[in-house]
């Protein structure tokens, strides 16, 4: 089970790490960092507020680049600020297609769906991304769906940053068996209990939401 | 803000994305992530089963070595089954016990707690850690509690590894306010929908947690 996780300059850090925790502990599953080329790429960084930005990002190494990678059983493609450059960008969407054509399973967290959807592969599919990017998701043939996690055939996306962890617990049911799964989740005690129930557009106070469209509307 | 995040050798990567993703986005935050040296560090890799060993670990990048970091307000420590060997590490312990008595809030993740622990930092009060670990906190004199998330005074102790997301969201209403983490729960859109209900002691099937025990043990 070769998983190949696409890295990049202003990716989310927890949108691969979650789902690098799942997959990794899969029977026989040997995991590689790819980004364009080998070496260190930085995570995003944003601040909810609008006091100063938050400082600090994290680096994060790719042991491989395109030309090493030519192939993977899964492919699992994240999002972050920095994707909005890369819908645009030759290379990486010749290497997610290329690798696409080669996998048994291509997923995405975040808005990493908008790339697989600007590389045509999402084409007429229902797919799904983060809460604030949901309606761009259309701009490339994509049916976006408001849900946790979408399973349309081989592709699996997932919506904004934590949910790669459903996402990848989905996966390895899917790939290892249920209780497989159960056992990653006891694992990583993935018993989740948040102190607060404002998780998703239709659940956090309206007065939220509005702060982080505009804000979202303004980087 | 000045939140310090400890990194090793055999870090569990969830245990310290998860709150650097909440915790980046608290205003004026600024992120510096440690290690004994700066450089890279390798997370640890520990498949679930009886099936050959997952392999293939993330680099994570310490742009800081013990001597250029002082002083914090919050410090944060990961755990991982690197955390066995530092137990007894001098300088890892007296690093920790030094920024300790700068912090505001002093906070672990999984066997993270261990360390904090093993520096002394933690005798006669309550404190969690991995499940399968909760009963060693008590070599360092701690109070085992099997709770996701344990406050006592500054010091801030969460379960295993996808625990520390509740943690930092605790912590971020704490030093922030409530609004401000429900804030950071919408835009990593932390509305958790697991596919099972498996991710602690008491409601993952039993030949699961006993498979894990035994696994537990003869690492």
């Amino acid at each position: 089970m070769h998983i190949a996780c696409f890295l990049f300059d202003g990716i989310t850090a927890l949108d691969i790490v979650g789902p690098f925790e799942v997959l990794q502990r899969l029977p026989g599953a040997s995991v590689r960092f790819v980004a364009r080329s080998a070496g260190v790429v930085r995570t995003d960084a944003v601040s909810t507020d609008d006091g100063p930005q938050g400082a600090g990002n994290l680096g994060l190494v790719a042991d491989a680049g395109f030309d090493d990678v030519a192939r993977a059983d899964l492919l699992l493609v994240p999002g972050g600020f920095g994707t909005r450059a890369l819908e645009h960008d030759g290379p990486t969407l010749a290497w997610i297609r290329a690798v696409d054509r080669t996998t048994r399973w291509t997923a995405s967290v975040c808005t990493g769906s908008m790339l697989l959807a600007a590389a045509g592969l999402l084409a007429g599919k229902e797919a799904t991304t983060h809460w604030a990017s949901l309606e761009r998701l259309a701009t490339y043939g994509a049916v976006p769906v408001s849900r946790r996690v979408v399973e349309t055939g081989k592709y699996v996306t997932a919506a904004g940053v934590s949910s790669g962890i459903d996402m990848a617990l989905t996966l390895a049911a899917r790939i290892a068996g249920d209780d497989l799964a159960r056992t990653v989740q006891l694992q990583i005690e993935y018993d989740p209990q948040p102190p607060f129930d404002a998780g998703s557009v239709g659940k956090a106070p309206a007065a939220i939401v509005s702060k982080l469209r505009r804000r979202y509307a303004g980087t």
